[in-house]
């Protein structure tokens, strides 16, 4: 099985049908890719928030430029980072990680060593940006997953993060919103987008060979 | 069509069977599935190189701080993110956009100009980190599609990235590595990842629902 086909089906939704919900299997299904995602020594150093209270939806529109997405979707996954890699967040994984592989106890007490020592040595900005990235990957877990379903989505990066942290209480629970997925199902009457070809670098310029 | 039975089968591998090469035709699915990835304005700012060459994958071992993955495995990606959004390439993209569209000439100019405001208030540490995410997006689009094919492949993160790219002469193409993926199929015998179950934080603490 290949997704080259969902690929190109998939498109940047720019307006999704309001009268169309997703079942709630399918999301889960989406949240499930996202959380298998691969991440970093296997911190998962994210979490997802699945919103579809509507004025809660209808608040984040002033707070991404106006983009009424957001608002028009059924269901609106954010993606919020943690804001640290603490001490308990490093042993609370590896504690389940531990107990899931039935190994002793101090299995990974040097490989958490090595952790500490690393993100020690880095900034805070720098181990926020390191643990984002990891959001971004399961993005694209999330995204393929959605296409592999036939649900539309659109990832956005453009919204004012301080402000959806601020009205989601986020900062209470150390995270960071990064990304925002609205998912549904494209409006084929006003969507400007759906009809447009796809465009990307051509396969010579994308890619080159070492043999 | 849903992905999760494919996901759970994807791990990361540490060990590759060298005597198994990829099928070209499956490692250009998997390369078309990054290059399909959505990018922030369609930019797409990276690019992908393919290295088969086996004294160049071993070269890259030391890089990887001595990890053999690169050397064992049958197609080496390198995902190389530019060094800046220079006018030019903006230019390029959307120059290729108003071609394959058939639009007006102009029909981006405007848009362009904000792309160029928007990138020169920022700093080039921020433009590039901008630029990165988005090849961990098209990272995740190709180990779906590397999981859909039954390819094994594993992320790095974890090499030297000023190294690799002198070694692959990426400055002078303005290109920086960011990530590399092995592509491949794993040693069943010598694995010692495979076996272990795979591990994640519980979806009740993974994600929050606001209804």
């Amino acid at each position: 099985m290949s997704l080259i086909e969902a690929f190109k089906w998939r498109y940047a939704t720019k307006f999704f049908d309001n009268t169309r919900t997703v079942d709630p299997e399918l999301v889960e299904n989406i949240v499930e890719a996202a959380r298998l995602a691969p991440t970093s020594s296997g911190l998962q150093p994210f979490e997802l928030i699945v919103i579809t209270n509507q004025s809660l939806k209808e608040q984040i529109v002033p707070i991404s430029f106006g983009q009424a997405m957001p608002a028009q979707c059924s269901h609106l996954l954010v993606f919020a980072v943690w804001d640290s890699y603490s001490e308990d967040r490093i042993n609370h994984i590896f504690d389940i990680t531990t107990r899931e592989r039935e190994l002793p106890l101090d299995k990974y007490a040097a490989y958490k060593d090595r952790l500490r020592a690393i993100f020690g040595s880095r900034s805070e900005e720098q181990n926020f940006a390191h643990a984002a990235h990891q959001a971004y990957i399961a993005l694209g877990f999330a995204m393929a997953e959605a296409a592999a379903l036939k649900v539309d989505s659109v990832p956005m990066e453009g919204f004012n993060t301080l402000e959806l942290d601020e009205l989601l209480s986020l900062k209470d629970k150390g995270l960071k919103s990064v990304l925002m997925l609205p998912l549904g199902y494209r409006d084929e009457q006003n969507d400007w987008l759906m009809r447009m070809k796809k465009v990307r670098h051509p396969h010579s310029e994308f890619v080159s060979y070492i043999d």
